[in-house]
């Protein structure tokens, strides 16, 4: 993922950005709206870490920053966050307080303006390459639009964008770019493969579950996982229910409970004895990120 | 919630046995369907505890508790799981078989058979008092006749039904009944009001959430309380969207990615000066459980 290096992570919490840092990180990205009650604690680990950096996406979050200098020779490292109309956080790529605002970052005493950040997000709601690619071009172009900008008024600085399905199916001009950030590919997971991202056969995570129960009079069996190990994500949107049950195509995880999922047959009759209470299943994931 | 004591408390998993067991507690239930591959941890529990209590419905969980008998002087403490027609776990009450299991628990050496539960989740179905009370009325009785059966062979246990909405709205016969055991009722949530378990104001759980984010250009803002936070559990099912925002009947939040909400007016343009960035929403949860 770093190969092998315990450098350049991203990180969406405070407490995952202190788990690397305890573990050796001492590149960690915060990509986060700058939270205006965790100040301190960013301060923390920008002292603390050769490289802490944080993101933003409003003048008073600057303020915030210029009003609380670092020990002597140290700079907070900040990410103007950019929405290139990808719907998420950041402010408007058109807007003049984007440009205003990436000045202003720049200008600050004690204060580094590192780079430009535009999540696309927005390649989730995509049905395939063609999709993906079309929400990565529009989303780079304007990025490096705005990079111009940037250059114009005397400003350099890195540029970023990211996301598992537009760097999984890369365009050209991102060769422009000095960064990508996806996340959700180390791994990848069943929404991954129907968004066009990868395939089935890619997909590297299983949740192993445990038979625990029997339930002839309603023709289910019961497993030891529920949506607090799987999450809720896949409810719903599967034929196969909230997750794909491997090797068994038959099978379907019809709903779970906190601890509990309920798996039927497709069609037909269960035949208990190939399922044993305490045998396995191989559970891959609708979406991984909180399984 | 234990009357002071640290007594009589139910768990779903091992790991709150243990936090419990840790925190002085000693007379826990783990009401979970036996799982095979937990049985030291089961035994080490019921060796270290005063009384440490495990739940089956299947003869092969019994197997299991019987090949390994506790230290001297100790009985495994086995409630036997029943299902009245309410699609959980546990053996079908109207089955021959389950009699013969309460009989097998009665009989085994080393085993205890503490008594028979039965969980009526079916009630999260339920709209309104009524029908809450004709599941609470259908479980009590089928528990009841099966209480019967058993002393009728010779077999005198405890018995116990619950579920949040049906010992909201008890009714008499569960007065005959040794035990209830509602959780959720500890601080209600909008899905209890919605079932009609209780009144909104009865709510005493809330979720504090800050503005980390303005996005004037879509009319929405950013909180910092996404489904890690809150759960997927209200995702679809309100007017005001994944939760209800105290006190802002005009505000709707619209969804979240996993640690950020998007807040939105269910019409009308966003006053983002009522709503500065750092500044607090409480929420009111959809389910409690996980928030």
């Amino acid at each position: 993922m770093t190969g092998g290096s315990r450098r350049c992570v991203v990180v969406s919490t405070l407490a995952e950005a202190s788990f690397y840092a305890d573990h050796g990180f001492d590149d960690i990205l915060y990509a986060y709206p700058f939270p205006f009650d965790k100040l301190e604690h960013c301060a923390a680990l920008s002292e603390r870490l050769s490289l802490f950096q944080v993101l933003l996406d409003h003048p008073k979050a600057l303020e915030l920053l210029s009003k609380r200098p670092l020990r002597a020779g140290r700079s907070w490292h900040v990410w103007l966050k950019l929405d290139c109309g990808n719907g998420r956080a950041g402010v408007l790529h058109s807007e003049p307080e984007a440009l205003r605002l990436a000045q202003a970052i720049a200008k600050t005493e004690g204060v580094e303006l590192t780079g430009v950040y535009a999540h696309c997000g927005n390649t989730y709601n995509c049905n395939g390459v063609e999709a993906i690619q079309a929400v990565a071009k529009e989303t780079t172009t304007l990025t490096l639009q705005f990079m111009e900008k940037l250059k114009a008024v005397g400003i350099n600085c890195k540029s970023s964008i990211g996301s598992t399905p537009s760097c999984s199916h890369s365009i050209k001009d991102m060769g422009q770019l000095s960064e990508v950030h996806p996340g959700n590919y180390v791994f990848y997971d069943v929404q991954q493969s129907l968004i066009g991202s990868c395939r089935m056969e890619d997909v590297a995570v299983r949740v192993l579950t445990r038979v625990i129960g029997h339930c002839p009079h309603r023709n289910q069996l019961l497993v030891d996982c529920g949506w607090a190990a799987l999450s809720q994500d896949g409810a719903g949107k599967l034929p196969s229910g909230c997750a794909v049950i491997e090797g068994q195509p038959d099978l379907k995880l019809l709903s779970m409970n906190q601890e509990i999922g309920i798996v039927e047959p497709i069609t037909g009759e269960l035949d208990y004895s190939k399922y044993p209470l305490g045998s396995l299943f191989k559970l891959v994931p609708y979406h991984v990120r909180y399984a």
